[in-house]
């Protein structure tokens, strides 16, 4: 049985005539003879309502009648579907969470999927060609609705597509595929053909949103190859798949940033052990996401401590570092909203050294002054002030020869 | 563990002001220390919408797709009115058809309870007070959602409390009750205080539709007290119970009537063996409700057959034995759309004769001519010109004195 998972998101199917398009994507495949597994999200703005609807009847909404409200617009937008596949006299059918049954742990609005009932689908698919699975929601062990959160019908998909054993997880969007850098910002922007699960999740986690992060960590653990492409044309997109040589024959395959960053810094810590505990655990209890983290050198035994945040979270963070003053021990505490992150990505400077410096080096040419600098294996990340985001990027992006696609010298 | 059932209707829920007036509903047996099942329809005009969208995208709408979509109306005001019952401090939880599991054969769109799951039931109800049920829906035994037809939120509420052996089942609708006959043709109409189930039947089936007819059959079978009230008020409704002594000792409850009747005649159809079936076994072939039939006396071997049937199936009726013409043999084929049925109701007939007779003198006097009549145990029927309907339900309402409550004499 040749199996083929589609995902298709909420402006893919906001209405009739886009579910007419999306039934053509759905079609091909089916004629090929495959079994379609079609993922769909809510119909644009249908959670959005919901939430709403939610917010006026509770300040404090209860999250498991929550995910029953929110998990309707799946169950909408599929049975919809199903209809439109069944008129054209394809057998079919739609299935909701608690009925493939994507088993998840009972984290309402949030939950993880624990298990998909493979047997069960394939089941299924015996009597049906296509199956029309409602994304982004699934069932704990007492049978109640959950929903995995934003985006999480792709993670739907890659499950549905590990468990299934599909030779491939099809994620249409409205953009064509997974770029070297923001098309918006630099117009040398490169599709790219190829982009290694590592690589993506950096690409993701810094603001490259076109596949959940989620999605990509269980891609990667399942080895699920995944085809992010355009609903709106049938060019083949990106592959997001494990490592290979070719891969790493390339030294940096994309330019992320993320502008939504501010850095925070704890001036004249006394430089002893235990401070950066005491530092950063109320933080991490707050949930608030400390990134890149920077010591400087102690010097009569005292050091500034210089670390970034989303920016929606300074305000808690100050207040909660404020509050721990005395116990901490830090002179001042200052701020600074006008930063951003930019970092260059690429699973090839595992094995080649340089690279860090060849950035560094290109935007000193730029006169970009680097605020912060961190690194990883397959990135660097390096802190500016955030008026130099667009040079930056643009001149990271023709320093790796990223328009032409890049190669090792 | 005493058990009080109460069903709220899509206007009681309609929206967030509605729904807190039910909450003062349903707090009031639950500070009496009941456990308390909710039973939700749909918000007003969501059903409808949904049946609206499932058009747009189908000429034919899969059964079980629209299903599936429309019973998210429940899951919505099901799981909205839980928030708001869980902010008060209400150990609650909605409950949705499948989680029940309220099962169903699979005649998608008008399926039959078949089980519901009184012990899952009773041990969800050791951890919550309240429990906010979805009406209208249920699964199949595949795990399907199923829909009960219209109205079919009055059957849920029923099957609960049969099932759980409740106290007593309310069901809140936007009248106080049911009267005996309709107040707005007839000023003198009283509230009853208490009808048997036949009777409710026969005045449900005639058009006095406050409680889905098929709820009452199930009530009537599993012996469950219902309780109609108002929504609006905090008086007592009518008691909807199994027939006692008491009720006996009236002679007629109500006058029941029904505008939407067509009259059929047949003249001159052989007066032989078997022409009746041939006459009415195509007509309940397509479905048409066959009611009042009426033979005239044979005279030269043939006869007239006149019937009725609902005024929207006149045109297939017709059409249907036109066909046959030659098959049954009659001379012409007759219809009259100007034709209403009047009915008086009451189980103390039965024992008791002289009603019929009454109920004729007191359309006599006021020249109101009988065109057909049919009669049960306990119920009497005249086929009326249908301008003369409002006369006739205000004649008959005061030869039987149901303005203060008739007695036998």
């Amino acid at each position: 049985m040749n199996i083929v998972v589609q995902k298709f998101g909420g402006t893919s199917v906001r209405n009739l005539e886009c579910q007419r398009q999306v039934m053509q994507k759905v079609l091909r495949p089916y004629r090929e003879g495959n079994k379609v597994i079609v993922v769909l999200s809510a119909m644009a703005g249908e959670t959005n309502r919901l939430l709403e609807l939610a917010k006026e009847w509770s300040d404090n909404p209860d999250p498991a009648e929550a995910d029953s409200l929110i998990s309707t617009g799946e169950q909408i937008s599929c049975a919809l579907f199903a209809m439109l596949l069944k008129q054209q006299g394809v057998k079919c059918r739609s299935v909701l969470g608690f009925q493939a049954p994507v088993r998840t742990d009972c984290a309402y609005g949030k939950a993880r999927i624990t298990n998909i009932d493979a047997p069960k689908l394939k089941d299924i698919l015996q009597e049906y060609d296509v199956l029309v699975v409602a994304g982004f929601q699934g069932c704990d062990d007492c049978g109640r609705i959950t929903t995995l959160g934003r985006g999480g019908s792709d993670t739907s998909a890659v499950a549905l597509a590990a468990a299934l054993k599909a030779d491939v997880c099809e994620i249409y969007t409205d953009v064509p595929g997974v770029f070297t850098t923001d098309p918006n910002m630099c117009s040398g922007a490169r599709k790219m053909d190829r982009i290694a699960y590592d690589e993506m999740l950096e690409m993701a986690s810094m603001g490259a949103k076109v596949l959940q992060i989620r999605s990509v960590e269980f891609a990667k653990k399942y080895n699920v190859t995944v085809h992010v492409r355009s609903t709106f044309s049938d060019e083949p997109g990106t592959i997001v798949t494990q490592e290979d040589e070719s891969m790493e024959s390339v030294l940096v395959s994309g330019i992320a940033y993320d502008k939504d960053q501010a850095q925070i810094t704890l001036v004249h810590v006394m430089d002893q052990p235990g401070v950066s505990a005491q530092i950063f655990s109320p933080l991490a209890d707050q949930k608030i996401l400390v990134d890149m983290i920077v010591q400087s050198p102690s010097k009569d035994n005292l050091t500034d401590m210089t670390f970034t945040v989303p920016r929606a979270d300074v305000d808690q963070t100050i207040k909660t570092l404020e509050k721990l003053k005395y116990e901490i021990g830090y002179e001042e505490l200052t701020h600074n909203l006008n930063v951003s992150k930019v970092s260059i990505i690429g699973v090839g400077m595992r094995n080649h050294s340089g690279v860090a410096s060849r950035a560094f080096r290109a935007l000193a040419d730029e006169n970009v002054n680097i605020l912060m600098i961190s690194t990883s294996e397959i990135k660097v990340t390096c802190l500016i002030d955030d008026k130099y985001t667009e040079l930056a990027v643009r001149t990271l992006h023709k320093a790796f020869n990223l328009e032409e696609g890049n190669q090792k010298e």
